[in-house]
């Protein structure tokens, strides 16, 4: 009945910011999350809906269901009107997705695939933590020829204080959850990236992959301007 | 004796990340920094000192303490061979440092002090927290047209989310220990900026003006290359 | 057996403090609620249940459950003797329930749903979190002729202190749960709204709508008077 | 040199929240609280300072000292043009402060000096804490005669649980850093009155009078409105 | 194969103590708690079991299971030779077991089962938190007959301070799971218990109210003696 | 001027519980603890001081500190009118006073001269941790003697553990602040004790001397009744 | 997919620090752990697969789960290409690995077949917690004649500091997670240890059986170099 | 008076385990440690003083003073009946003893130092920090060649799990107080290290290089018997 109160998208947020308003579903009833597809769709626009839980999207109506591309391992899902990608991708790759571990992988792809609904298409490079150092030093040269680098890791997280060291380009941090014990939910990576001494890493909230992909974006429209 | 042996500098970190190497004094004897500056002479070399407290600074000899370009509200030092200002200044202001309040000046001019001795002039806004969101709007527009944004708060540290919502340049948020109670020494601005709804702003430690301002050179060089 | 002695209800609350008693379900068995009811019902009186989870109710007996006016979403029910509304509608609104997130209404209608059941009809905002500000001011107005405002945000929380600079009204925080990572199940926009620069915002537990709601009672009852 | 730069006072919030702008001042240095007298000065405005140090105000220039109306306990003081007390006091009591402790007392003189501040005289009630219950009973009908309560505690906090269960009147907690060990300089009593299960009290961060007593006046304004 | 190694009771302990061993049963596997029950029976002794879950019990083999006697809301299990009531019962009440609300009863019947087994039968005195103080007034003569009291109370946990200020006897503290957000899973209620300005209120462990048993038996046996 | 209205004694304490009041000193001004000693002297009562910090004791007016028997280590003061030792000292020991180590020595005597303002003559045993096993079972024939133990730890406290599973007699556990890093500041210490496996066992605030000295107090009445 | 780029073992492990690549399996999807055994399969080679969960295990492809030897206790499996026991058994024991309960035995377990993966035989000596200390000393030769220990508790994990005390070996701690409220999941059972007055004492994360293995390994391949 | 009961020495230490017993500083008075070197001296023994601050051997009788071989950077003091060096110096190194910056040379020290008293020169290794990892590749072989390696970080702590990576000897980390911020006293240094991906690191409290070092000796002595 009141559900259309309930919501009140952001639509100017793309003038302002450069970035489409982008929905984060954990805590959202289905209702809602059907709510706003359709003011969505009324506006003609196009939406990322992130934190879109398997569960969720199965209870969604199967008209909107549909017309959703939807990923498990990363819980996210592209809302457009013609097309499932809704922004063109770029033709280089110009952001490095480096996450630590294979556990670290729902969180690089929730990084990667924000990336791609906004045209960026980016080189993802996968299970290279320190402890097994060469793994790194084989793809260093890759990373280094990226405009922004995304540094995926949990545990102790010392992925991105190894990288940062190494390269000169933005590196955006984000802790995971991955772990147990002291490892504490992804706490004790976010904080030992933040007490990194690797100057100029700078670091999101744990397993944001999303809140990274739009800082390097916020950087590339900066660089490439 | 064996003091030399206690100091390995990073020589190289220029050319690898294009930030020569800073020292951080906190917990350092006297005899340490003495010897450090000693290393960068030898090298004829330059370095930013921070956190180098106003008693440490006293306690140096006189010699190392007349050729230090000192500042103590940010607790940061200068030294180079030939002149207090290591780089030639940019003519151009490209990044804004933004604080709440009065409080937050010195973790302000620790960042502006590290920009400036890498060769940038920010632009510094103070006072501007949204409890009186007059003093922000009336600014924003000059806030706007930077290349990059550091947003330093302390208490419950809203700023940098409601600029993050008003402008698409990259932004790093800088918490700050002011407060008392549950502000919990900066813990609770750290957490508030990163669980911050505005997609794509970034974090640094606590009180960490530095980190942000190597994060923002690290975005300049990118963008100016 | 011994059910009975189990519970001994506050019926003199009313005239101490001027608010029926209310039970928090959440923890107790179904056989307890029940004979919480037959108490309740054994005194011809009327009570607000909150935090009655879904599965609590279906698991009351039927008779029960039919007399219950049951919302899910809040997790809130009025059991009285003749009507579900026990408490005539004021025809006035006098509260604002703003809440910063589609995902917070739950909380935001847990304090409706108490101002309710105490004869109140409030004014219920939502979707007016502070990274998109516009959102916020258009309803600014609206809010500011309430004599009482209930703000209820998450993961940081920079609403009420948005708003608590912006009008002169009693101003009570609700922090909620939403949120993921640092956010730590609503810690951080409880201490977020504890530490506000706002000046005479108070704040309850996490997600206590309840409470909030009471305040705003007590508050009304004096102003009324 | 920039010191005015640093500091831009909000002297429209009295406008806008019926609240004269105040100043905390832990963590300025002495040359800002100074250029803040100055500013206040140049307005012929009146400000109320807090957490102002013995050590901050003795190091305050002796021109600006004389003119402020300083006490040590609560560390308040008042700067105004022509009188130290900057608003004509209300004949009647309006607003209890209990505290529960003799070392509650510097807190509670916070929000007493506070309220004086803008004119309000607080009935002061101390040492009536709850391990010896007949003290707060001898004086509940006295605190039952006020419009607002604040109620002042440390350690386990149990004071305004029971005073909120006595009384109708809206109740505002402010936990006290007082104690140790476990009571984690104020977080537990914090938690305990967050907790409490007196419907309808409110809390400010720890230690803090000065926002209880500003509640306390918003309250009595719409009151008398 | 190896479950008879796993398992070493602690037979002895009576003789030392004065208690018979105890069993927790959380986190041990079904197997395991069969194999103590075993042993036991091989002793021809018998045990008490404590956090034993519906699903450990239903879980067992039925011959073992028709000999534990079991309730189901404290989670504890009686088993001996040739009776369910192991230890003769006291004709006398010594000890109140005294709750704060009907949501503590699982803590409350745990110290209660546990006295039981022990052969003392408490006083069971529930739903008497200080949020309505004439419930524990109404009751406190009888509480100030007996010689141990066991105080049960979550979120603030107000009720072992003000009984422990109008009573001489020793008395025990139960902080307990109940409540949300600052509650913590009792860690408010337990701090708010060890902070009590009540002299010589000791506590125990989250919902332990076996322990608050044990400790209650101590003084008897003491006092007895 | 106000002083007398901040002090409020509760000299119906004794009547109630069985112990005369006690003052604990820390957070109070001097001026405060003077006006107490001159209320007590007004009523030819006696008080215990604790946490009396050795500059509040120098800076007590000479005539008060005459007339309190001090105890540095212990930062505990007698005073009373007409003798040091307030109540006569039993001529049999009852309790004894077990400490791990040295530095436990301060709270130990804290523990111990409580007991002895009140009349007991406790037994002190120290320095007989767990870590070197044979110290504390040389002593445990003795321990074993006693009525009541208490049992004071700091680090990693397994002491109480350990003696409370080889004697029978009621327990209290007091945590020290001793330690450094995770000991933090007697956190760890506390924790132990309350998740000890020993049952019966119960705990006290961190450093709490005076409690735990308070609850054998309690004990003995009962057993001596 | 891209399954295969998601993971990159680290098969030179054994060449660098003579242990083979173990995997940590929690927050793996089924898809990942196939994977690694593929990669595994084609190198011919062996691996360790950890916390392995039923469910897990249940839904790997039945090919791959006939050829693992898996302990569901543990949630440790084998895997290598003609045996499940991959490494040869020494003949002589020369690890203890001593467990303080029962429902300590799971990650006893996990240190057991970790041992074994690599050809160790422990001796598994289980439930000699010191709350019953005469089931440590009669074991306590036993222990003393290995070459190293590792010492698995929970709760207050005063076991390792008693054998620390008691022998002169390398001995290593693994807190569990074992215990409710207080115990914290392991958290003061790790900080009991890592405060523990016996020195040399060093320690894992909870429920860490594989690293203190792993460190066990470390130190015989010294000890028999 | 008391002075001699509050010190009972284990003298029997070395025999059980092999070291003799060395006394922590912090917390105790200084007559407690002189009370400690008397009874020493009158068993004609040698002992290890750790954490014995400036000031307080400043304060000690200079009998005592001029007898002990006193380190101020490792507050270390070593005493003994007729040399400084209480045991002979073994001729090879067989103990790295690595740390990350110059700010934890303190910690290193201490270590080296417990070594040194027990007979070890171990190879002291500084400022080799991962943040520019040539200066640790650098360093590698000599690592490497070493029987036991300590590994001694603070801030992000990523040292040991990189050397861990490398190395197949025992490594123990050691977790420094260095940092600020989220380094929250070296918390995240010492969760880092236990969360570490290297298999086989163990781990001592924060700032315990004498535990590492004891740990090392453990290990040494078993090697060489």
């Amino acid at each position: 009945m009141t559900l259309h109160k309930d919501v009140m998208l952001d639509f100017a947020r793309d003038a302002r910011t450069g970035l489409d308003e982008a929905v984060f579903c954990a805590g959202k009833t289905v209702a809602h999350v059907a709510e706003i597809l359709r003011q969505v769709e009324a506006r003609a626009g196009r939406i990322l809906l992130t934190r879109l839980h398997p569960d969720q999207f199965a209870a969604l109506p199967e008209a909107w269901r549909n017309r959703v591309d939807y990923d498990a391992l990363s819980q996210t899902g592209y809302f457009s009107q013609s097309q499932s990608q809704p922004h063109p991708q770029s033709a280089t790759k110009q952001v490095a997705v480096v996450a630590a571990g294979t556990s670290d992988v729902a969180v690089a792809r929730e990084a990667a695939r924000t990336l791609a609904f906004y045209g960026e298409s980016p080189a993802e490079i996968t299970d290279v933590g320190v402890a097994g150092l060469w793994r790194l030093l084989e793809r260093i040269e890759e990373i280094r020829s990226m405009k922004v680098v995304i540094a995926i890791a949990g545990m102790d997280a010392a992925l991105p204080t190894v990288i940062g060291g190494l390269i000169g380009a933005p590196i955006i941090g984000v802790p995971t959850s991955v772990g147990y014990g002291v490892a504490e939910g992804g706490q004790t990576a976010l904080k030992a990236m933040l007490a990194s001494c690797s100057p100029g890493l700078t670091v999101t909230n744990i397993d944001n992959g999303y809140g990274a992909a739009c800082a390097a974006l916020r950087i590339l429209r900066l660089s490439n301007a």
